[in-house]
């Protein structure tokens, strides 16, 4: 790993400063490969608009002076509730990747999600985390069969991650990025061929879904996994009823960052009808659409057990690395340890009683 | 026909790729004629205003491994619920005019409805389609009185058209262009001369509403017309209960494109009335502001049968005559199946249910 | 009067078309003095939004073949609804002034409102319009004390105007326009001195105010007038009430087009209540936000027996004089014919029912 | 003092046009200093919005020639209810700082709040506005422990101030501001160093909270301040209980001008439950967007007894020293005496019966 120590950018106050800096360290189609949403953006608007509905009512002269934001998620011990989303290609970004992202996550006391897609393998990323301290876990895309996809879930067990995340969906490739040489899905089996069908056939119905997981496919996987498996990607209340009742550990309300159906609703709308079916039997996580740590408060106040991070961190690691990636944790953190102070919480769980006004 | 092959644009992902280019290759009156609504716009922008407020819920892990799009409509069969929207004069956006229209339709499994206002005539347009096994449909103007109007709608039945759509909506001329040399209506007898009155008469209503339809004429013709009839512009539950009642086939909820009347409320806003008072006796189609195949679902999930697709696809016209009309239409039905698989459903009646949340 | 004939823009098919055009005509100074709203514009921005939000509703169909737009209105027959507004110093946007409005109006067979602050003798103005067979309203400011107001009133009286219309919303000048050489009040008798008032008194209180009508001077003044008095200026149904308690003959519903009061509400939002405790005992009329036939349909589908026009004639004024004036009007006039027929109204009595929905 | 008599702009006629004459005065370090809210600034145009939603109904024809705008605020009597909020530095905008703003606010018959950050020392500003005959008021920020909190209170009582202004809702340095050369804290004994923490704690719960006040800090404070307590910073009507429970004599409703926690509520929408909950047991006074004599208004409409006005005031002292601010002023209460007499209001406590519509 190549870290360059002196490349912290100057002048960043907010997590929003680094956004042009990283535009500007990218080429243009690799930038809008990471943030545009899907078709009109509605559904990458919609997450914005919506942290942007929920107040914060200030409560000051709160003796908050023993405030932390300790946590403990599916036995793991984390300092903050900010986890590293999974993003594809890392390398795409910073050449450091996803092992630069796991070594800053693991520096600051929180966990990566490693992408099915990742571009370095699984084993250098868990170890990078590993050495410092905390342990990636990894994210499962369907691999258009059982067995393939057992496989990949396996190794990422063996190789150390402490919690799989199957993302369920993203039935279909969207983008039509063409990958540099040298970036590769490093951890794939050969690539799904979903593209071609017979005449009168249709791409999406017989190519693409015919690989995609069913709920019997879910079954059948929960089944054979050790780790607490949580599924990303549920908006509906009746799926996470399922998603439970099938003895998955978690789940992640998300709508993908705006990258898939757009006109998907805002995840943080779809949080409270899903918290309210689940009741507490599994933690419910929340992506999409976090961009500074007043939006993990208001996520957690909602009722979220934690969130993940998306674009953001890869501004830093654009700018700098793995050291762009931990200021961007640092600087999240602050926001959310300064909006739980001003709000009168000194612990996590106290973030969830601001709701009772 | 001098379909141009080789002309398919570059780099085209969405529909909305296609405007851009096509504005380009268009003068600028025409492209006004083609996408200004009237007035200050607001029937224009409500309409798409009206899209963006429907939500679209993801549900994965179905299994729709058998998905499709078929449906029947006034006893044809067609392979997606896309109609393409009666425009007139189509040789102002190429010169292969309707003919391109009807033949791009045809190899796509679905109908255009041909204007009364074409500029090539009916029995081309309709053996266009026709020897590659889609017929068109045909749209109808009143051409000021009872028998002259039925003149027009027997010979678009001879020349093989299975439907009828008679528009209700636009009872005087709009529009101010000067058709180009060689572009002419050319299915229609002398033109109306509605525009002169005498002194002290209103141009308005004792002069283009002299020549407009009334109940009475709708109910004559009704009589006279043996294939289904399908009234469009309709945006009143209580005009809706009286086409039914007239013995009308179907009709279209439309605010005419935003063309007509600036102020009249978004199609889509109007058709749950409508449904609930047509109760099902009808099919019931949806006019107006449709971009893409999200958009399609939505109004299909709201309960309407098919709708028709307008300016979207004379960009495909103008760009690349038939090739691009098809290209349009194929990017639409994609992105209707693709819509379809993430909301979980493999058949176009599984769509209306997935409002019931 | 100097009317050039041939003045008439080209390109004009709506109201819009001749701000530009108008813009151009008129110094800055002048420009500003018409079309600003007062602070931040609040009010101005408001009369728009909420004829925006209005809806139309299409009647297609329906048999308006004997429409037409006539009423009579305190005893006045009209050809239509549209009055223009009393607005000061006309011959600051052309030569000929109130003179050219008043025989346009009078020529499309409606009525305009003079100005106390009219450029040109009321007599004159009042001549240019009977000769062409409507005679013309006054517009009525409180002269400080009551003898003088009532000097005005009689001589407008005397001179032929059939209605008097006082406005109360204005009880201060709000404008700092330098008027140019030429251009005066030409039928006031000595300028009001509000501005000086003693040290520790307050301009506004004992200043303006001082000089303001109030209740007992509304009182005292009916009882003087035998013209119909209608009140123009109010926004509580409270108002409303007390000023057909005190025998007035009509009301205008107005916010002064945004001029005085920044945050007071559109006009048309105030309309309903207000004639709703009116209850049909006198005539209510719409002032401040007409920019087209549209909108005279909408404010009289709320209730409202007839609208005032204001800075829009002046655009037409300061095109073309009367002739820009008459056009104007008669784009409205077709604008609101066109929108009867569309809606299915044939007189002006059924617009009302349309809100019944 | 330095007063430059000839300096006042010309051209001014409302608030809003001092601003662009302010920002030119300014480096645009200063400016952004002033003028930016936290974060994305989501408080602080939240602040407009609720001001823009207040509407105001004029009442014509009411006799408001006694008309005034005094009141009594703990036992000061004030010709206008609008105090300058207090604001840090102000050398960095005018070579005469606070004393031009106490002499200004003097001499318009109003008190000034001077910043436990002032540029100048208490007495001197104390005096410049007492021998115009008004004055300041001592705002108090927390420093870091009792004993030399209570020594800056008695500082300023002992200097002559007639009421102190406890703010809490600020208990960490925002700003990156370098403050330049010759421009400090006059009033505080060292700065407080809050942002060392050793290493495993946090700078925000460990570091700058260590040092924030506590509701028992307040009790304290409160039992040993003979002069009026007024609590800065309230938002949550159980924290206006808690205040006026430990005796203190009246409270401010502000989020700081969007300074803090963005994502705070507009301080105008936190007002009225508040009010409802002190039920006039003491003066509320509201801080936070004040931009207008009509913001002025709608306020008091609302129940506030007084406001405080921020930016607006600095821009008159940027521009012109003390005559700015006095200018500001007066423009300030000429529009609130506008908007009262146009509401039909001739004292302050009409103006909450407005509401009752």
């Amino acid at each position: 790993m190549s870290a360059r120590i002196d490349a912290l950018p100057e002048g960043i106050t907010t997590l929003a400063d680094y956004e042009p800096l990283a535009r500007a360290c990218l080429n243009p189609t690799t930038w809008h490969y990471l943030h545009d949403g899907s078709g009109n953006g509605l559904s990458l608007a919609a997450n914005r608009q919506a942290f942007e509905t929920v107040p914060l009512i200030p409560r000051p002269l709160v003796d908050v002076r023993q405030g932390n934001t300790r946590l403990t998620l599916f036995g793991q011990t984390l300092l903050h509730p900010i986890l590293l989303a999974p993003i594809a290609y890392q390398r795409l970004f910073h050449p450091d990747g996803e092992c630069a992202t796991s070594m800053a996550a693991a520096a600051q006391g929180g966990a990566m999600v490693i992408s099915s897609l990742a571009s370095q393998s699984i084993e250098e990323i868990v170890e990078a985390g590993c050495q410092i301290g905390v342990a990636p876990w990894f994210q499962l895309y369907w691999q258009g069969e059982r067995e393939r996809t057992l496989r990949l879930a396996r190794r990422a067990e063996v190789a150390g991650c402490p919690a799989l995340m199957l993302t369920v969906d993203a039935p279909f490739k969207q983008s039509t990025l063409v990958l540099p040489e040298g970036v590769a899905a490093e951890n794939l089996e050969q690539p799904l061929m979903a593209d071609q069908v017979p005449s009168g056939q249709s791409r999406v119905f017989q190519g693409w879904m015919a690989q995609a997981p069913t709920w019997d496919d879910l079954a059948w996987l929960r089944e054979r996994i050790r780790l607490p498996l949580i599924v990303k990607g549920v908006l509906h209340p009746d799926d996470a009823e399922r998603v439970v009742g099938l003895g998955c550990d978690g789940l992640v309300v998300s709508n993908h960052g705006g990258r898939v159906l757009d006109g998907a609703p805002a995840s943080l709308l779809a949080l409270p009808p899903i918290l309210s079916r689940v009741a507490g039997r599994v933690p419910v996580l929340l992506d999409s659409g976090i961009r500074s740590g007043c939006d993990v408060f208001k996520a957690l106040s909602l009722g979220a057990s934690a969130v993940l991070l998306g674009r953001p961190y890869i501004w830093g690691l654009a700018c700098a690395g793995a050291f762009g990636v931990a200021h961007v944790i640092r600087l999240m953190r602050d926001e959310l340890e300064a909006t739980m102070a001003l709000c009168g919480c000194a612990e996590l769980s106290q973030i969830v009683q601001t709701r009772n006004l």
